[in-house]
């Protein structure tokens, strides 16, 4: 049923694992930290390869806690048993959840007084900063942080890991990234004017899973005469008519990596303005392309896009920033903002995402996918037609 | 490409949200609770109708707050504005982020006081019990807590408030359920032996999307000779051979609303054993069918169901309990466990999922989606065949 297209490999070796700890354990011997919690489905992945869309059930939470040195400890549900097993740890500790009185409290405290015990003392880490959350009851976390007698700030550890991607990693991007470019080559063969915004969203999504992606479990769009205003809707069923612009933004994925990009399309006509804002942003991401390399900052690449934005006209835009990491999340650290100062490294899988309002008040925003090289940027989406597509 | 099927109503009327609203401002004031913050996505959709899949970026934090009287207030990043204006709320406050260094707690902060104020004092409500939990970075949330000057725990309200459904939302199960029964249905055609797991996976997603499916965002499954050992997997490259057995479970969506049951095959032939303990669990949710109506608790109907699997020699299993809530995620409260205790009440959207592990140390779990009516439960999913099924 799917494109003959080359797979990359599945999974990670074990050998990718390790290296991950000991990134993380060299970071954390820095701070004299004894152990490190993580309680979020890409924190347990990216140390455990742990992967299921079990965690959209919020009855139960799961946490691994890496010790200064050797394997993390999975401290998770019975039912994670059998699945956890199977990934590179050793030591899977668990529960029969959900106990509401003592969901995995009590073993997860016992393991980091063990695993703090064998440090010596120390410190325990706790993503608490920017795109993180605890993903526990507030009630039981009061409990853990009363129990453990605090936690330290481990954002930065967590981040700057994450941030910079594997070529086992890199891989699965390029992957997705060619499935959603074929994906959207095919639209204009897919879309007609008539069809619903619900049947256009049927018809993309099929075709991207038809192309090879493993699930899209991000597709927002929207349709609107001469332009549209929202960027993060759900469809409707609304007719599409000539002369209406189409936005499809889509995450796709392969073996849990995301893609992350969009596509813009006028259907029989588009007036001058909307050619004009969509070629504004095409342009803004030439420049952003041409700002990223390793050492440049993440506010030079916004800085470098924006200043396109407003020579064409831009009125501003709602998004926030111009371009995010991507990675097993949609969006991840860092944000291409005017203040957020990130230093690009190599191997960091960026997207450029500059957006404007222009005269009309109709938003346009575009995007692509790169991973950072020694030299600049490599494309990981097909770069987009640099005038407005029509179908 | 759909089936012709009748399609319940997208969306739901403002008299809906007014219900709500107003059940939960009565919780409220029984409390002198002057506010309630909520942060977490079927939340935030409950109080609003805003549906988006991007909650699935980390990034950004959304509030909000259902003062004691009055319309739900809106506290969110600018790019949700135009979505969330969309629907029947009246006051949508918005700020840029992300921002790092006052990422909304201001304006969440006054909002609060605002609403708080004009109620003259009361505490402020936020859920932090079971099944739970605060969607901000941690540190945001400290400083949330400092200058609201602390929070009470508002889980028995949310909670008995997205238990029990209306006719509205009833009618999107039953027609999810519909859908993937269906397609559970058409099975048999899709699969045989030779196909490897992700072949049969992706025949099966394309089939619940081909019946009229919003989306798949839950599909688990294994294969194995004689049974399987872990329920929660995602599917591997092995090749469906002779003998083996198939559990697929699947949590899809129509309109936000989800499914979840699975069902269990074997291929050519199965042992009397993997026979036996199907017809366990099959029996075991006679029996709790039998118990659901309300007034009846969660553990009488665990009690009920574990009876049947105990009398079949069942030696246990890793799920941790028999069936839960089902509605905006895949689960939700309440629990079916020997201590949940939960009263059943009408209107109630439950799974029963008898699970057991046979002395062959395979698994066999079984579960049905119903609506719980004055005189007992109404199926939402097709009953399965009482006998193991051969494909």
């Amino acid at each position: 049923m799917s494109i003959d297209r080359p797979t990359p490999p599945r999974g990670f070796s074990d050998a990718e694992f390790e290296t991950r700890t000991a990134r993380c354990q060299a970071m954390m011997a820095e701070q004299s930290m004894a152990a490190l919690l993580v309680c979020t489905e890409p924190e347990v992945r990216y140390f455990t390869g742990f992967h299921t869309p079990f965690w959209q059930s919020p009855t139960r939470p799961w946490f691994v806690v890496v010790p200064a040195t050797g394997k993390p400890i999975a401290v998770i549900p019975s039912i994670g048993g059998a699945s956890m097993s199977a990934t590179w740890l050793d030591d899977v500790r668990t529960w029969s959840s959900p106990q509401p009185a003592d969901d995995g409290v009590s073993l997860l405290v016992d393991c980091i007084a063990e695993v703090a015990g064998a440090y010596g003392g120390g410190s325990v880490g706790l993503p608490m900063g920017p795109e993180t959350h605890v993903r526990m009851p507030l009630g039981d976390l009061d409990l853990l942080r009363e129990r453990v007698g605090g936690f330290v700030d481990a954002t930065a550890i967590i981040r700057s890991l994450r941030m910079v991607k594997s070529e086992a990693e890199i891989a699965k991007h390029r992957h997705i990234c060619a499935i959603v470019s074929d994906a959207f080559d095919e639209l204009p063969n897919l879309l007609s004017t008539g069809m619903t915004e619900r049947q256009a969203f049927q018809a993309f999504r099929a075709e991207i899973v038809r192309q090879g992606a493993d699930d899209v479990p991000y597709l927002v769009g929207a349709t609107g005469p001469g332009g549209i205003d929202d960027i993060i809707r759900q469809p409707s069923d609304r007719e599409i008519a000539d002369g209406d612009l189409l936005i499809f933004d889509t995450g796709s994925t392969f073996d849990g990596y995301f893609s992350d990009f969009d596509r813009n399309f006028a259907f029989t006509h588009a007036d001058q303005g909307a050619k004009d804002a969509y070629r504004a942003v095409w342009e803004s991401t030439e420049a952003g392309l041409a700002a990223i390399r390793p050492g440049a900052t993440t506010t030079e690449v916004f800085t470098a896009m924006n200043e396109v934005l407003k020579a064409n006209g831009s009125l501003g835009n709602d998004v926030g920033r111009m371009g995010h990491g991507l990675g097993m999340q949609v969006t991840e650290w860092p944000s291409n903002t005017d203040s957020d100062g990130t230093v690009i490294e190599e191997n960091m899988v960026l997207t450029l995402e500059p957006g404007l309002v222009w005269e009309s008040g109709k938003a346009m925003v575009h995007e692509e996918n790169l991973v950072v090289r020694g030299d600049g940027p490599e494309l990981l989406s097909r770069r987009a037609a640099p005038e407005l597509p029509i179908i």
